[in-house]
């Protein structure tokens, strides 16, 4: 070991104008010269002092320098022979003396592989430039501007102010009781489902929800019906669980029980969204309703009933779900509040049979623990007091003259060259384009003009005799509904 | 079709007094019983006029519970012939006559098997009756009561009461940017982790940080190393997607490198904690760490560091980072504010290499599309504006305080009956026990007595020589902590 010559630091560039303070940069100097080989293991350093003075800087930071090198095992000093790099790092770990290229990001791509898992592909989503605006016709966005936000502000105020310390620790992966509580109490008397809190599980969602049911019910490579066309998202969380999904076709009765039968009879699970089909809107018919419950009960598959909208029935009050019809305990109802509150608040909830809550507990605990508390406690409060059953009697009229509107500028503007379907409920509506019109590139040409028009075919597994666009009304006043039709139109 | 005697429903118990409106309670009353077979395809039911009469209430009810059943499609009409149940309801759906029997619970789950997916075995928890209670010595608890929660209330208020409609709707899967900014500029500071804002991925905690690298990274049956005694949750995560755990010892260096490589040299991932290893407190060695991205950068494998708490160091400043010493952009960094702010919160990070960004936030797109806005809007101005950094300082003082109240009346109580390990850092340490004693039922019996005591064997892959108490002292305060103590030994 020979004594270093003085001035063997000259490439620190220590900066005296940064905001990081000098010990940072010294033992960060330190740590970089001994990763990139410039100092070698038993290699001596300057003491604090030398340093101190070779650098022109106070001791200090010298000595707080060594002090964390000490403690991270950079260095070493043992009795009689000053500091030295740590003996203990094996030479053979540290980057040859050529570092400076060995560390470029060229040379560590070619290394080694960089390698993610498979599944990642199946999760990617096109570019989707058609979600960059708002307004017209963002599929699933409310009336953001007629949320009641002074009023939901004093139910944050309430528990944001003084919450009692249960509301600050760790919580129950399956929610917060008082929401639950609220939401079964809710969704028994609107929804006709049949459950008590002890089913309800509060998600982060419902693409949570979808996630927990895949992982709690599905195995790699089990076959899945998916409504065809239906909700992307679906497909994302079922590839996640690498699921074989077997794209089953609706019609105006919703998804074709037979066809499902015979594309795959013995399928673990089915996705279906019964009350307004995601993205064609009809309703499921009682008769396909009894005939996928009586196939689930018969061969043991789950019914995953994805229930985002049916708040907003027009012409009648919402339907009754299938969860309500099943006697057999098949059906996981999932929902969420993110359409009729909004979307960043980030609450959703499933109906869980009560044999399978442990399973689901269990999924929802390894997943991320628990949802946070604030937005539940006041959620429950919201829903309780009667302000949730008042926003949405309120978006009802509203959307109802939304849709009108979009319904009248279609008529107006289109020229009969787009044909709507499903207009009952919720708060988008699809449009089919005329033969050979390419949804896809007409949305990127609408959203160049500020105006979203989500393509129907990226719905289809299969690819799609028509092409089509779903909008989203909800989210829109009247005059941007009437100016996206415009718009839209002038681009087919 | 014959027409139905008079008084055809006299099992509808019609609740006058109940919170069910009168037309819920009718159109279920026909659900019911279509499925159950008392109503068959084709069977004529009385006109609404008749059936208001029958049942003595007014006729508005009944239009409306009818004009619901034709919605959903269980009745339909036809001129001439008056009302009847659909007909497009196959026979062979319904339930038989003897309904009652075969919609029993007891018949349910005997006529098709009730599977859940395999992966949920290896995510159930045993019961843990030591997390029932707060205070000592509940691990992961910070000091909830010297939490500033009237000035977080009034970042929360600020954001809650007029937020920008981009706060509003759907966000970044990345999460809210100036929050990832915050904290890019955090980590650099003050963990030396090389990155900027769009590395950033915000989560809800640091278990969904862990899911995703494992949905992100790891194939079923992939090799994945994992520190042994280490974290739980680790393990849930990669169970989740099925890789094949190897466990590998930790010694007083940390993660035994040479061990890890003996048991599997080409591990697609390896986890561990190299600050302040989970449970056993020590700090992995410079050497160690060379060797480990060494080895990584050689074979390609990911390094998931998990730095659940290294802001409470004592004696000393927070070590280096892995991350920051790493040139082959190997490490994947995890985060949390659960530890420093409370465990409600529910926002944590992933620093993400750059290549690997858009493989990340595709798996949290189709995990739960974004965190909610409010906390991170919060939070972001929380960290701007000194308070975080205040509050760190204030509980680094504070958890010094109660680490030494725990070391002192381990000393005073126990007698050399506990052997302390890991005392450097963080919110916790670890007590061995005399050989012989079974942790699990001690941490039983003194949950029993209000004292949470977590066994350190059941962060074991392989079982230990010696049990052990992991004891959060954050928590609880002097005098929590020596009563805790006292009960602790009293039950040994």
């Amino acid at each position: 070991m020979k004594r270093l010559p003085a001035g063997f630091l000259p490439s620190v560039a220590l900066d005296t104008g940064s905001d990081v303070p000098m010990y940072d940069q010294l033992s960060e100097w330190f740590r970089r010269a001994i990763i990139d080989g410039r100092l070698r293991p038993g290699q001596r350093v300057p003491s604090t002092r030398s340093l101190a003075k070779e650098l022109d800087i106070s001791r200090i930071p010298v000595l707080s320098a060594y002090e964390q090198l000490f403690a991270e095992g950079y260095l070493e000093t043992f009795i009689g022979a000053g500091t030295c790099v740590a003996r203990a790092i094996p030479d053979e770990v540290l980057k040859p003396a050529n570092a400076a290229e060995y560390a470029s990001p060229k040379h560590a791509s070619q290394s080694a592989p960089r390698k993610v898992a498979q599944r990642v592909d199946g999760l990617r989503t096109p570019p989707q430039t058609w979600a960059n605006n708002q307004g017209a016709f963002r599929v699933g966005l409310p009336a953001i501007d007629h949320f009641p936000i002074t009023s939901w502000s004093k139910f944050i105020n309430r528990h944001a102010r003084r919450p009692p310390i249960e509301q600050m620790v760790y919580g129950d992966p399956m929610g917060h009781l008082p929401l639950r509580e609220a939401i079964a109490e809710y969704l028994g008397t609107v929804r006709t489902v049949r459950c008590d809190a002890s089913q309800i599980l509060i998600t982060t969602g419902s693409q949570q929800g979808l996630q927990i049911c895949a992982h709690a019910l599905v195995e790699p490579n089990d076959p899945v019906w998916m409504e065809d066309p239906g909700y992307p998202g679906v497909r994302q969380a079922f590839r996640t669980v690498g699921a074989d999904i077997v794209p089953v076709p609706v019609d105006e009765e919703g998804l074709n029980v037979d066809e499902g039968i015979r594309r795959n009879s013995h399928a673990r699970a089915v996705y279906i969204s019964p009350s307004h089909q995601f993205p064609l809107g009809m309703t499921m018919s009682a008769a396909r309703r009894l005939q996928l419950l009586n196939w689930a009960a018969r061969t043991g598959a789950w019914i995953i009933e994805d229930d985002y909208d049916s708040e907003y029935r027009f012409g009648g009050r919402p339907l009754a779900s299938l969860q309500g019809m099943d006697t057999d305990d098949r059906v996981i109802y999932v929902g969420t509040f993110s359409k009729v509150m909004f979307p960043a608040l980030r609450v959703g909830y499933i109906v869980v049979p009560k044999d399978l809550v442990p399973a689901f507990a269990a999924v929802r605990d390894a997943f991320d623990t628990f949802s946070s508390t604030l937005y539940q406690a006041a959620l429950a409060d919201f829903i309780r007091e009667g302000q949730f059953a008042r926003h949405i009697r309120r978006m009802r009229m509203l959307y109802l003259e939304r849709r009108t509107a979009l319904l009248e500028a279609i008529d107006q503007y289109a020229d009969n060259r787009l044909e709507v379907v499903g207009t009952h409920a919720g708060m988008q509506l699809a449009a089919l384009l005329p033969p050979g019109v390419d949804d896809v590139a007409l949305s990127i040409k609408v959203a160049k003009k500020g105006v979203s028009a989500r393509p129907l075919s990226l719905c289809y597994a299969e690819p799609p005799k028509r092409g089509g666009v779903i909008l989203g009304y909800s989210g829109a006043n009247v005059h941007e509904i009437r100016e996206g039709t415009r718009k839209l139109v002038a681009c087919l």
